[in-house]
């Protein structure tokens, strides 16, 4: 019959390289330049007209898809109020205001003076105000106001604290737990700028953030909605009271640019703090009395925090387009990022969605020409309100929960594709390891002789035991993009994937600009990738990642690389925990059997597939045997062994607290359990353990003989 | 290709004829023989002995399945203590025993003399010695100590309650919240021996229950074993303490014969019971004064329950064979059923397990013979500690969640396959509605000359909108046996099937003999089945089922068929809340907007196979709407839906305790807001119309066109 050839068709490697060749610099340039023409705040109008952009784009009939659509949410953000804005001050005894903090960022160019560049803002901050003598609590973490709190009375005061060591939110929750009553959050230019702080040295006049740049962000724990956990947020789900929701600031929240943390540091008094809390300003940061001190002209005087940020139940757009598989169109390949920026985010997000824009734009010609179409169906999602919490990339898995669970193949993240020109960076699930691989050894590495593959190895890479030297591929172990909902929640086999800087020449903890107004097409296109080669470098990367998945007969997926993970979790679980679990009379054994177990019959099912002519057989044999390889990270999902974090199922990658590079809850219960001494904490530690054991074994039986 | 051929394979109506023949009367009752002969209590010898039967049957070089083998979980059971059996005794204030239950039924034939019988006990009763005094509280509803709780102190006394109404547990956990301290359960034989309480008149003279005969049971509300909750019991998993098991009896509780329970019951003083209460005994059943009236020999006495029950972790086995399939290998049908009874279980569950031993017999010999394998494989579960709450087969699904959710088509009950010998009797999911019926018509009903459908409609009918008159499926809603773990907690498509009495012409609760130690193969021959017929005819259903399911090119699943029950389910759901919804602003129409759409969707899907050539086209198109029906029951899973009902996960299926037929979780929250009033019940409600609707609307997009 007619479809024997079609059923056993493999991916045309003369495709892929016509795909790579077309993929053009020029055309991301325009893309980016497109979509960062005016801020595109989730919800906003300059968000619509970018929503309008991409259906333009997808819906053309010579370089579209073969359709695209929108799909609305109601969703809960928080903005703050424009006839109000929110300010941070110094007020003295007599109520004088000695020093008032920056309401916007400091034009430089035309951008930053456009009235839709929203004021800085800690998301879902409440509003509120109040006041209290300032300390210094380094990055917020509990430890920082542990350390604190041994000399201060934290109660009453507002703590000023500094991006990074903790999530964002976590620096108000712990301080409040203190007694703190205010936050301030800044970017330190130790950690961003490499000590860099004067005008001269920053943008415009180099990547580095300027005095008065503020990094917003979303100052929350969970992602998706905050209102509708497990329910897509339509207009008239369910939705719980606004006091249910966890994770957010008990406590007003602001983040100012380091010009005026640096006016509110270098005045504190009180005793040193520790050498690790000392950043680049030219003082030694003190703890705070707290307060000022008796030399400085805000001595005896309070800091003024006011909020006025206010909650809305806004309408979040997706922007989806397909095309349809030929051969399985009910297996998808899923590639996206969201669309949604802080300000104008050329750089986060739309350096990514300026190449998803190319890769479509090529696909979709190949397709409009008759000249191509996937064996699987590819979609393409343009996620709304990501800066918000992950919100439409979460809102779409819960909608489309069983659907998708039961046929994704893989999802591919290209949030920020450049963060800089050195290397490509990605992080994924272990199945997918050999196919970023296969597809970087085929990409020309910007500015290099060599592939993106072997520059790659060059800046991040560790010993395999089976494999040798490779690059280093990151586990997906947070929530730090859109592949959230995919990788945790749904167990979809999930990547990650951008171009990043030589961290060996930076202490940058991510690129200068991020969240502020300073990201912008001028600051990309001058200083992160001015050819737009690296842009074009991840778009043959991913794209060829997405061509692969979408076109090979057997999936590009190995599930022996999966074991080595496990077996490398494994070996780090018994150095730090078997000892002292075995003290609790709980054996480890189990968990080790069932790492063994998944091992050998991850073996016998890759010599099974060697041993198959696939082209040949049947086609349901590949059918079969790509089944069990589609399914292997969803064999890892248990919807209860987390029931305190939204959304994390999977009980390999979900998000971890402790430090030991592990089973997260086997790690963070061990570490209770010490902690704490309690029997209880024990049993759950031991629960943990038996959570896990089970889901290896069970994800391992899914790589046996079928029966 | 050669492939070719067998992908296209459909259903060969010439095998199913041959099957159907071979079935054999004799061959059933010789395995009914062979199963019964000692009794065989889970964990046993005589269980350990039924084992070693089903093991030597499956692995027969002639007749067995292609493999079987043994899989040990060790579970928490309850047994009596045989040095110190349970006693219910009347005590006068002397301290003089004035009267003492029987410790062991009557033997009327050598069978009960067996001393492996078990004591008559109710198994998760904690041990303890109380005593109270009397009163008579019906079914144990919470109702009914309500009414009791009116007039009389029930603290410190001992409820005696019958059979039926209430689950057994719950008998108990309602009286313990009045202050009940010890409950004695009995069958009324009103409920069971359509009011008949003579020697004379009961087995051995007729399927009666005996004065002596008494029901054991497992007191519990959960299923699965009580220590591991979504963990298989295995050696080292963890197991939680006993003391956070909830659903068994906080006091101690013994079942009664009717013989002793008069005893008790007629010397009540107090008030009438009202009419209801009433039942078979010569003598108006009073509420208790507490306690005996003062003209009974009894007057002043106290009755004490003693209990010695002992918690033990035992080792159970289930029996597990498959016959692998030769396309479609990785697709399961499972048919099961419990093999442990409570003493020689002739009826329960042995003649469900001679109906899967012919079956499997008749299979693994044209196996053997190299006549025929299935398309998919067949997997027949003989599953341990049914009776202590369908422990074996609970854990089998923990074990092999993934595995079994990925690949398993259905699943087909048949525990007592024949109650009595008047008509099929069936409970599914709807999709499998239409296999049943298939099935039914291509079978003769015994003592009849119509088929096993026209027969059954006569018995059990309704109107479909579609159909007309058709017989009535049940509805599995509950966790009456092993269908349980599968269609509530795994989402399979799932069917428990026997051969029932005619519910015209007696009342009884259940075949009078159930769970006591008349339940003997003297009992099945004589009064239940002599010729084993109605065997043969539940043998030849539910192996038509069994091979259609195997063996069809496109799967026996028909979802318009669910989509009537959605409908049915959404009538009464707007008949019974809508109004009441409305009153808080609570709205039903995404709910009737996902109803209506899983209807289009199902239509659409109909369509399409309507208009498919299968055995022409690609087997990838059978295998792609094949996994649309096999997958329907899963999307309509939320693990998070109940959080305190274990392991129902099925939105629409799930446990009720509402009287409205619709679904469970809108119709208990409904009814809890609105004898609270409370605002967090209307939410909570609210909350479960979103799940319910989206859990429909998930449904439907997997119905729908796959992109
Ligand atoms: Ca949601
Ligand atoms: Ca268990
Ligand atoms: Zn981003
Ligand atoms: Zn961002
Ligand atoms: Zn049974
Ligand atoms: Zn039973």
């Amino acid at each position: 019959p007619e479809w024997v050839r079609d059923a056993s068709q493999d991916v045309d490697e003369s495709i892929i390289k016509k795909f790579l060749a077309e993929l053009d610099t020029n055309e991301i340039k325009e893309n980016l330049r497109e979509l960062t023409k005016v801020p595109h705040m989730a919800t906003t109008p300059g968000d619509e007209a970018t929503v309008a952009f991409m259906l333009k784009r997808w819906q053309d009939p010579k370089t579209g898809l073969d359709s695209a659509w929108r799909e609305d949410y109601k969703v809960y953000l928080s903005f703050p109020n424009k006839d109000n804005p929110n300010k941070v001050s110094v007020v003295d005894p007599e109520n004088q205001v000695l020093f008032t903090a920056r309401e916007r960022e400091k034009a430089y160019k035309p951008e930053q003076q456009d009235p839709e560049v929203v004021q800085p803002f800690a998301a879902y901050s409440p509003a509120g105000n109040v006041k209290g003598k300032l300390v210094y609590a380094n990055q917020g973490k509990m430890s920082d106001y542990e350390l604190l709190n041994r000399t201060l009375d934290l109660r009453g005061t507002i703590a000023i604290t500094r991006y990074g060591g903790e999530g964002r939110s976590k620096k108000a929750i712990n301080g409040a737990m203190f007694g703190v009553v205010g936050v301030l959050v800044y970017t330190e230019p130790y950690d961003i700028n490499d000590g860099l702080v004067s005008e001269s040295e920053t943008y415009p006049h180099s990547w580095y953030l300027p005095p008065s740049g503020v990094e917003r962000g979303s100052y929350n724990i969970d992602f998706g909605d905050l209102l509708t956990p497990y329910l897509a947020a339509k207009e008239d789900t369910y939705r719980r009271p606004k006091e249910e929701i966890t994770g957010i600031p008990p406590i007003p929240t602001q983040p100012i640019g380091f010009e005026d943390a640096q006016r509110l540091i270098c005045e504190l008094d009180g005793e040193d703090a520790p050498a690790g809390w000392q950043g680049a300003f030219d003082c030694t940061y003190k703890l705070g009395g707290p307060g000022f001190k008796a030399t400085s002209s805000f001595t005896n005087s309070t800091v003024h925090l006011d909020t006025y940020n206010i909650e809305k139940i806004e309408n979040s757009a997706n922007v989806m387009g397909v095309i349809r598989g030929s051969v399985e169109p009910d297996r998808y390949v899923i590639y996206g990022n969201h669309r949604d920026s802080w300000v104008h985010g050329a750089i986060d997000p739309s350096s990514g969605t300026a190449v998803m824009l190319e890769i479509t734009r090529v696909l979709g010609k190949m397709v409009k020409e008759g000249k191509w179409r996937p064996r699987r169906s590819i979609i393409f999602g343009s996620w709304g309100a990501e800066e918000f919490g992950l919100i439409g990339s979460a809102e779409y898995t819960e909608e489309y929960f069983s659907k998708l669970s039961e046929r994704t193949v893989a999802y591919i993240n290209v949030d920020i594709s450049v963060f800089a020109n050195a290397t490509l960076r990605a992080s994924a699930s272990p199945a997918a390891q050999s196919v970023l691989f296969t597809a970087s050894k085929q990409v020309d590495a910007p500015g290099t002789t060599m592939s993106v593959y072997d520059n790659w190895i060059r800046y991040y890479n560790r010993t395999s035991p089976n494999y040798g030297i490779i690059p280093n591929v990151g586990f997906l172990t947070g929530a730090g993009s859109d592949y959230a909902a995919f990788i945790h929640y749904l167990g979809i086999t999930s990547m990650d994937i951008s171009y990043y800087y030589d961290q060996s020449k930076t202490r940058a903890r991510i690129y200068p600009a991020y969240h502020t107004a300073y990201d912008t097409f001028d600051y990309a296109s001058t200083y992160i990738d001015p050819g737009f080669t690296s842009h074009q470098a991840v778009a043959r990367t991913a794209g060829n990642v997405l061509l692969r998945l979408a076109d090979s007969l057997l999936l590009p997926f190995n599930c022996s690389d999966y074991a080595e993970s496990l077996e490398q979790y494994f070996a780090q679980a018994v150095t730090a925990f078997e000892a002292k679990l075995a003290a609790k009379a709980i054996s480890m054994e189990s968990l080790k059997k069932a790492v063994q177990f998944f091992r050998d019959t991850a073996t016998k099912l890759d010599r099974l597939i060697r041993d198959s002519d696939l082209v040949k057989e049947t086609p349901l044999k590949a059918r079969r045997i790509n089944d069990q390889l589609m399914l292997l990270d969803r064999a890892f999902l248990d919807p209860l062994a987390f029931p305190d974090k939204y959304a994390f199922r999977h009980v390999i990658w979900a998000s971890r607290s402790s430090s030991v590079a592990t089973f997260p809850g086997l790690a963070d219960a061990v570490e209770k359990a010490e902690s704490s001494g309690l029997k209880e904490d024990w049993d759950q530690a031991h629960k943990q353990l038996s959570i896990v054991t089970q889901a290896i074994a069970g994800a391992a039986h899914t790589l046996d003989d079928v029966i």
